[in-house]
C-alpha cells in the first residue's frame, strides 16, 4: 500500500459545501476519497491519450445464430492473443449473447481489436471501456 | 433470426463516398451493416434514456489489500443480487485487481449499484458501460 | 467574490506526484485550481442531471442554400425565445454556415430545442454543449 | 448543393420499425435525413481523430472580477489569433460571464488553446465542442 501524504487545498466556501453535499448523496465516505477519485479519473484519461499500457473491457452483443460469427470472433481473438487476458460469455436469451473480453496493452492495439470485433456480421452492439492497470495511481 | 427488409436511402454523392471510404478503413464488410450499426447505437442510447431493461458491464480497479474492501464489495453485490448476472476477477499485479460485474435491469438501479461500488475505499477506478439485451434490435 | 476556505486532503504520495506532473503539463498554475476545476466539472454534470437552470451553447453547421432552412430555424427559435439569449453566425464558405445559439433554462427544454433544430433538413451537424450559470460554483 | 444518389439498405424488419418510431419522436422529417445525420456524426468524429481542419466552439464560464483574468484571456487569444474566428460574450449575472470562442484549424492546436484558456485563474468551467467545416459532408 502506498504512503499517504497530506496537503492543503483552498476552495470557495460555497463550492466546497456543494461538493460535500454532492458526495454525501453518492455515499462517498470521505472528501479525500472523492477528490482522489476525480484525480484518478483524470489521470486514467491521460494514460489513454499518451499510449501507456492500459486495461479495458470490450463488450459485444451478438446473435450467435449468424453464420460463421462465432468462428470469426474466435479467429480475431487468436490473432491478437497477446492482448487478451480472458473473456466471459452470457446467454441473454435464445438468440442474444453478451461477451466481455478483458484486454491489456497499448490503447491503439486495443482500439484496433475492438474495431475488428465490431465489424463482424451479427455483432449488434459493441463498446470499448477504458480502465487502468492501477499502477501508481 | 429476423426477417430482412430493403429500402432506399437518398444521400449526397460526396457524403456517401466518404462514408464508404470510412467503413472500408474500419474493415466493415458492407454498407448495410455499417448503417445498421449506427442505428443500433442510437437505439441503445435511447433504451438507457427511457429506463428500459438494459445490460451493462461495471468495471472496478482496486487494491485488494485495503482493509474490508473485498467484504464491502461482496456485501453490496449481495444486496442487489437480482441485478447481477455474473462477475469476473483478474489479478493485474501484486496489489491491483480488475473486476467486471455484468448486470441486467433498469438503468437507474444499475447506476445506483455502480455508484455504491465506486464509493468503497480502495476502489481506484470504475466505469459503467452501457450495452443492450439485444432484444428487437 | 466568494470567501476562500482551506482544508486538508490525504492522498497516496505517488498519485499526488503524478497529478502534479499532469497539471504542470496543462499549464495549470496551482493545485487548488486544478482540484477546484475537477470539482466544478463534476457539479456541472449533476446540475444537468437534476434539471437545474443551466447554460448551453447549441452549434449548427448547415448549408444555407437548402430551401426554407433559414426560415425554419428562425421559426423554431422564435417559438422558444424565452430560452435563447443570443445567437452568432459564421460564414464558413460559400455554402456552409456555423451558428451558435446560447441558451439558458431547464435542461429538458434545451434538449428539446436542440432536437428540433437538428431535425431541420439541411442541418449537417449539431451539438449541445453543457455549461453552467456559474452560480455558487 | 451536392447531387443526391440513391442506394438500397437491408435491415432487420424489427430494427427498422424501431428506428422509424425513434426518429418520429425526434421530429425528424425523413428516414434518409436521419441516416445521413448518423453518418455525418460518425465522419465528424473521424475528422477530429485524423487531424483534419475542423471548427469548434470553446465555451468559458468565469468570474470577471478575478484579478487579471480578462487581460490573460485576451493575451492567450491574441497569441493564437490565426485560429480564432470570433468570440461572443454574455453577462450571466453580476459576477459570471459566458464566453464562446469560435475556432477553425487543426484539432491539436484547438485543444491546446482550450487547455490554456481553461487554466486561467477564475475560469470556472470550460468545454471544447467539436463541429465541422461542413466541407464534403
Amino acid at each position: 500500500m502506498d504512503k499517504l501524504t497530506r496537503f492543503g487545498v483552498s476552495l470557495e466556501k460555497e463550492l466546497l459545501s456543494k461538493f460535500d453535499l454532492h458526495i454525501k448523496k453518492q455515499n462517498c465516505p470521505a472528501r479525500s476519497k472523492a477528490i482522489a477519485d476525480l484525480i484518478r479519473k483524470e489521470l486514467v484519461k491521460s494514460e489513454w491519450d499518451k499510449g501507456k499500457t492500459v486495461v479495458a473491457a470490450i463488450t459485444l452483443v451478438y446473435d450467435h445464430h449468424k453464420k460463421d460469427l462465432i468462428s470469426k470472433l474466435i479467429d480475431i481473438q487468436h490473432d491478437t492473443h497477446g492482448l487478451i487476458i480472458s473473456s466471459q460469455h452470457i446467454h441473454l436469451d435464445h438468440n442474444n449473447c453478451f461477451e466481455i473480453i478483458i484486454v491489456k496493452g497499448a490503447p491503439q492495439k486495443i482500439k484496433s481489436l475492438a474495431d475488428k470485433l465490431k465489424s463482424v456480421k451479427g455483432v449488434k452492439h459493441s463498446s470499448l471501456n477504458a480502465a487502468t492497470t492501477g499502477k501508481g495511481i
